[in-house]
């Protein structure tokens, strides 16, 4: 099964990764590395991220690789995918929502992409029940993305009054 | 943003939860009553759910419900779905897959989905970092539905070069 796994990752995910993760090390870093991408894309890059999810587009995903870059695309046409594929659609959900409560929706479904992806890797990997707890201490020992997105508001909100203080004392 | 979550699982889930956990002890009961209804599919109905994966028909999805219960449908209609989907088209894979190799497959995309659920109720529940451990160390400690299909296989066979070989000794 193995093999027929591997051709299908490259048949069907968008990503070029050039190796499948084999040791709770290596699948840890794989997941920091996405994560770092996805902490990008929601703070920092948060603007541009919003200006690609046109919701007159057809469905989007956003997608984060393990070199720490993101990007939104269309989703794999070859059905089923290998890789578990991110929360389709994100573009649509635009329409009625707050900004801040968009991409908290979106952090919360990257989260569960990137369990499902490092999941996906320990069941190939053939993990023990010890290493899939060591793997999963590991990630859950780290700051969600929803976490960082609300703790990046929260400051950002904090950062206005303050501008908006200093500037009524003048 | 809660509300909203909550209505948009109703408006686009397949299920019909009539609750959302909000404990380590809920989510988790939520995830190995889902468990129990995939590990139902993959052995004892395998067979069955077998004959409803037409690659005939549409793409195609396998749920498992909280109450043990699991059923192959469409996937939602309503993008972006709001509870983590699980994987499109496992039908599409039968073509071309050996049944064992297919059931591998199908299982670990379900190990996928269901960690995605639970990461989806603990963002929602607002878990805390050691409540997260705490909750994917129980988790982590349960067979995964990949394992479990290799075992059972296992059995089968085994069974049957037992029954062959007293075939021949008669």
């Amino acid at each position: 099964m193995e093999e027929d796994i591997i051709h299908r990752i490259f048949a069907s995910s968008p990503e070029d990764d050039d190796f499948l993760p084999k040791t709770v090390e290596d699948i840890f870093n794989d997941f920091t590395g996405r994560r770092s991408g996805f902490i990008r894309a929601f703070t920092t890059d948060a603007a541009r991220f919003y200006s690609l999810c046109d919701p007159e587009i057809m469905n989007l995903c956003v997608y984060a690789h393990p070199n720490g870059t993101w990007e939104v695309n269309s989703p794999v046409e070859v059905l089923p995918p290998n890789l578990p594929q991110p929360v389709l659609g994100i573009n649509f959900a635009i329409d009625g929502m707050q900004f801040h409560d968009w991409l908290s929706f979106v952090a919360v479904h990257s989260d569960c992409w990137l369990l499902s992806i490092s999941s996906f890797f320990s069941a190939n990997a053939r993990l023990t029940r010890h290493d899939r707890n060591r793997l999963f201490d590991l990630i859950n020992n780290l700051t969600t993305l929803s976490e960082v997105v609300t703790i990046h508001h929260a400051i950002q909100t904090l950062f206005q009054v303050m501008t908006r203080s200093a500037y009524y004392r003048r």
